[in-house]
């Protein structure tokens, strides 16, 4: 029988290649976008964050659990322009100002936040028999910082404005160029050789665009604000922050600097014209609620139980995330010790998660051949536990 | 000098193969987005329609132009999340009622606006030598309707409830299903047999999805909405919103119709309940604003212009468009001539558009191997052709 079905195989391999009506990608939307807001229903419930119910739903629909779905292209996609559009929306809700006041503090955060990790991580991987080179590059990776999580969490609670959230934000920024350099340092130093030129390009450049949109492009905007109206184009200010957003990503990205930090420095740089506009905000909050929960479901995929199925592995992951989490608690508590007791535990767990940062380092490890699968099973295994165990704390620690 | 370029080289091959930041994306996104908001506000000075002018920026940026840019994966997933949004929130705009008291103009108007143009197609691509087979097949093509197209003009101009535009979505809904009817049964002649049990049966799931969306689903969902504020998640309606718009346009897919019909009718299944939610219509349109570009971008990106290296395909294209807008101008008009000249014009003109379906039956016709390339240049041409020519009228047609 020729009919139906061969037309139905025809045409959805002929619309796939053209991205025409295309069911499987419409099936993955709707399994990641469902189970992620079934499980944070149930976490909201259980009076957990909903964060992690998201991330766990990606454990539990990915490949080693009931395997309805596995990272793809398009769970990629929607994950980095849903992360971008995270940062930019937290910059929106962010005065400058009010990250400069505590940028003497965010500094110290950061880069404590950095050192203890990394001094952290690497004596205990030599203490499991790593090299020098392997246990830097496992340290690099636990210095990491994905601020994304936190700042989710945080927005939910409506407590983006409390100084230790501040710090957090500003340190992130700080840390995610320090990382960067480390990175450079430590990934050019497994290859035989230290260029010390490029890495002080980069920061050079990296330092110019902070310089840049936070002195010049922050306070123009706020000036020509009042003109935006003079365009034709239906929301018209909402076009210009996403066209914004995007190019200081673009800008961040190709610098090397992580195209969220320049999503985040839009979203600051915009954050006083945009006060008043309502509109504006529940329009970005479509993107952020749409596209946040694939960002989460998809590092939750990226969970590889695989590693427990042997015992020294199993050891090295469990002893990998203690090490993350202490270390990162201490280093950028300690930091944030002005703020006394509750509050240096409230910037330390804020930066607990490492998310897919970590997992883009320990990548890298991979590239160059200096991280192998085992080491690279229980770096993951870090990144999603250290994700899932800080959001839980931060509640609490948070609300009064 | 190994240092950060290959670090880079090294990162961003990693990076992408996991979907970290990846600034290939992020320029995609941003050329695309930028192009498509600037040929818009020209346009709009110029007063022509913004549709227009994004379509034109994506035969601009395309491949035969500048370059910039060409339909891609990335650009693929966002135009099919972008006009399957677009569609639910234009269904959230009309009322289920409005459209069920021009059903009966609606059915005629879809039917004629099929018969007329297969006929003409089909005589005027014999009289240019096409086998019987070739011309039915180029017809279907003709007989499609891109319902986004109108829909998103008319929306714009605040036009979606006049009656003539509540015709044209109630035509768009018969018109995809007698499409998929017509499509199935000449690609199955196409490949030697008449397979009627299969067709019989995608016209009764068809039929069958329609009454259960519009009987049960629509009623059920305006009752149980004062309940949905009893979930715990933050943005509950326009989470439930989303989900329903993906699991219809899922559940379409997946019974052969086009999965914009299933999101319109989860949006005139949702528009009574969320008549006053002003906040989920505007997290609706951040979606559609942001998505909605790539969706006319890449129409314009599909023009091949090669098709004007040869005389003969000049005259093909060209005639194949002049056939298509008077077959669907003629078809789709008279069987609206009851609310006079004007009122007929303007259902005629809006279900001119064939846009992306049009593109995909060819790309049916190419895969069965009744289309051959020429001929599928000149029916790419004659879609985006269409798809172009359609705004300009509508908008006079539709002010007063």
């Amino acid at each position: 029988m020729i009919g139906l079905a061969n037309i139905g195989a025809a045409a959805t391999e002929t619309v796939e290649a053209s991205g025409g009506h295309h069911a499987g990608l419409i099936l993955t939307l709707f399994v990641m976008l469902a189970a992620a807001k079934l499980c944070a229903e149930l976490f909201t419930r259980l009076k957990q964050p909903a964060v992690a119910g998201e991330i766990l739903a990606g454990v539990l629909i990915g490949p080693h659990v009931l395997n309805w779905a596995s990272p793809n292209e398009v769970s990629n996609i929607l994950a980095e322009i849903g992360v971008i559009f995270l940062l930019f929306s937290v910059g929106m809700e962010t005065k400058p100002a009010a990250i400069l006041r505590v940028g003497r503090s965010a500094a110290i955060v950061a880069l404590l936040g950095v050192v203890v990790p990394i001094a952290g991580g690497y004596v205990f991987m030599r203490g499991f028999g790593a090299s020098t080179i392997q246990a830097l590059f496992i340290g690099t990776a636990m210095a990491a910082t994905s601020v994304g999580i936190t700042a989710r969490v945080l927005s939910g609670m409506g407590q983006l404005g409390s100084e230790s959230a501040r710090i957090v934000l500003g340190a992130a920024v700080i840390d995610d160029i320090l990382g960067l350099l480390v990175l450079a340092a430590v990934a050019s130093a497994a290859q035989g050789e230290l260029n010390y030129v490029a890495i002080g390009t980069t920061a050079a450049l990296a330092l110019a665009f902070v310089g840049i949109v936070g002195l010049l492009l922050a306070p123009g905007l706020t000036k020509a604000a009042p003109y935006f109206g003079r365009l034709r184009l239906d929301n018209e200010f909402f076009i210009i922050a996403i066209v914004l957003c995007l190019g200081l990503a673009l800008a961040a990205a190709s610098i090397g600097v992580a195209a969220i930090i320049g999503a985040f420095l839009a979203g600051l740089a915009l954050a006083e014209a945009a006060e008043k506009q309502h509109d504006v905000h529940q329009q970005i909050r479509g993107i952020t609620e749409f596209l946040v929960p694939f960002f989460l479901v998809n590092i939750g995929m990226q969970l590889n139980l695989s590693v427990f199925t042997e015992l020294g592995t199993i050891g090295l992951a469990l002893g990998m995330t203690a090490v993350a989490v202490a270390t990162k608690l201490l280093g950028c508590g300690v930091g944030a010790l002005n703020l006394g007791r509750r509050g240096a535990l409230q910037v330390g767990m804020g930066m607990v998660p490492r998310g897919e940062v970590g997992i883009v380092v320990a990548q890298i490890g991979l590239a160059v051949g200096v991280v192998d699968d085992r080491l690279f099973g229980a770096v993951l295994f870090m990144a999603v536990a250290t994700t899932l165990i800080a959001p839980p704390f931060l509640r609490p620690l948070y609300s009064r």
